[in-house]
């Protein structure tokens, strides 16, 4: 099965490694060449400031403007980053040549050294180097998946579809209680999707309210994938969630609490975020659609004054930059929502459905509202 | 499916669950009656503190000693917790009578209310509903899983063994690069092993860690199980960990960073802590072993400078603490290992190992050190 993983994988991983390979040399051809020619040497970086983001109303994701700034070898202020995006480079290129994934830490601490007869590190800490891979992204428009670099795994997934991972199939109908921990990479070349009966993925945020679902088998009786991503999804579990939604053409349904995290969570995974913004192309769901928990339902489920949890003065503030997001803004059903959460001075968590009964959110408020196509999109 | 895990699980859960029920039973009971009589209705809590915590040298696990206290309804400073002791009671029996489980957070939501005709809350954070569930634990001498209370789903695992979860078969030979989320429950009325050709399981701290085992395929070349508990194990993994060790006799060998924070979790996975030490015959591993990263690898395994992590001030309190605890007292082996971290000066992570080669810790010094039996146990 070993040897089935790696030539299915690298059968199909070529391609990609060809081309990001390729972007490698040409950066450091430019360097060099400049160098030669007695030129300053130089690389380009785009910017990744919210200056430099783009909201694109007609395709309805956040996207990174035009905008570069220029690392120079021979300024004093930039060529300690210059020397560090040309050694994360370079490690890159041997991740590639080896066919092997690195952690951002492990990354980190291959390019890590004294700098030969100095007391000079040409890393100190991981801040100055998780950093420096983004840049390498970008200036090589190229996914931090591509560079061969993984992140923490993080969420889970059961449900109706078959996924081969690694050469794997992992069927997502007998996952039991523990479900599939969703990889860091989750591009075609390392996941593809098998058989699919479910109709819709149902994303919710944490982990016990995932456990709550799981335990009901409401992905069984409901014909759904069943995803959470521990809080703010990962990389890797947006990017899972975007191509079920784009190749099996899934609605993606999320549950998450009624608070401006979760509106912030549900902004993340429907267009995108700033600090990401030169991958929404890749991360973003324009049509994913929020079900729940709504401002609405304390009255609309007769929930009791214990759910309260009273707005801080840094949700107030939270709640507001979020409805002046432009995406929200031309947004009616948005408007009312965060106002309705602003006039009712209270959050309230999925978990607080359990005040009406164990099971109340798994066979009666989500199933109603999914009846009901009652959700924001 | 869904019905053959019913069958299943309620067939063997109920004489757990007839077993606890009985317990709460009397527990609402010895109130009551006290109460018809006249007497003030006490509950009998065993006290969970350092000086209530024994070193069972022979065993050698921490455990929890005999001293008790009383919780009594008609005493200012412990009525409200005399309440909310019964509260959580009651919504046990609640989720045992359903046959449902619900998170510690659910819990809390379940008996949360504003008590009739007050202002009054019965529980108004978190941080009071979770004490009080461990005093029950105690009290009733159910642990929490038998509570029907699961925390946060933490940890995964890969490797030669085929694990039946709530009547789903885990194939844990073909995980891909997920792997299996390893619940927050798994006694054996949910969790059972079904073929394990595994000789020993390899424990790492982190995920990150795990993936670079995972994809360099460590247990199939050394035919083991290969788990992380995202950093501190929860409940879950360690009572999975202590199962694997118990029933199938695998040596539990962990691969920890080089720090006190490394030792410490080994020291939990290994004797118990003293928050949980009332279970520790559940989850402790007496004969776990320490496989590294051992200080003498700076030197053994010839790193650069550029791995080491300066101890802090804490680091060396910590590491003084650790030193001082009996069970690491009579080690001659740990007492030289310790003193060797605070001669050097400085920790070093796994990833460390990276600097040698991408795969040095997954090819040489993992299957080296287990060659040599290298280990501190």
């Amino acid at each position: 099965m070993a040897k089935k993983t790696t030539t299915k994988t690298t059968g199909k991983r070529k391609d990609r490694d060809v081309a990001t390979l390729g972007k490698i040399t040409d950066l450091a051809e430019t360097v060099a060449t400049n160098a030669f020619r007695n030129r300053e040497p130089v690389v380009k970086i785009p910017t990744r400031t919210k200056s430099n983001t783009i909201w694109n109303k007609k395709r309805g994701i956040l996207e990174m403007g035009d905008a570069t700034q220029e690392r120079q070898l021979f300024n004093l202020n930039q060529a300690k980053q210059f020397m560090q995006t040309m050694l994360h480079a370079s490690t890159i290129k041997d991740l590639i040549d080896a066919d092997k994934t690195s952690s951002l830490r492990g990354v980190f601490y291959k390019a890590k050294h004294t700098v030969a007869g100095t007391k000079e590190n040409t890393f100190d800490t991981q801040d100055e180097s998780d950093p420096i891979l983004e840049d390498l992204e970008v200036a090589l428009g190229a996914l931090r998946e591509e560079l061969h670099i993984f992140a923490e795994n993080r969420g889970t997934l059961v449900g109706n579809i078959t996924i081969v991972d690694k050469g794997d199939e992992i069927d997502g109908r007998r996952m039991g209680s523990g479900g599939w921990g969703i990889p860091s990479i989750v591009e075609p070349d390392a996941i593809q999707f098998k058989k699919c009966e479910a109709k819709f993925v149902l994303h919710v945020e944490k982990g016990t309210v995932w456990n709550r679902f799981n335990e009901d088998r409401f992905w069984e009786k409901n014909n759904c994938i069943l995803t959470h991503g521990a809080g703010q999804p990962p990389r890797g579990c947006r990017r899972l969630l975007q191509r079920l939604n784009q190749e099996l053409k899934l609605p993606i349904i999320c549950l998450l609490d009624c608070d401006p995290w979760g509106h912030y969570i549900y902004s993340v995974i429907k267009q995108g975020s700033i600090s990401l913004a030169f991958e929404s192309s890749r991360l973003a769901i324009p049509d994913a659609k929020f079900l729940g928990i709504r401002a609405k339902d304390f009255d609309a489920c007769d929930l009791s004054d214990a759910v309260k949890i009273d707005l801080t003065d840094n949700d107030v503030k939270r709640a507001r930059e979020i409805l002046a997001y432009p995406w929200f803004q031309g947004h009616k059903g948005w408007q009312k929502e965060i106002e309705l959460l602003l006039r009712n001075g209270f959050k309230m968590e999925v978990e607080a459905m359990i005040t009406k009964d164990i099971s109340y959110v798994t066979e009666e408020y989500v199933p109603q509202r999914l009846k009901a196509r009652d959700w924001l999109d």
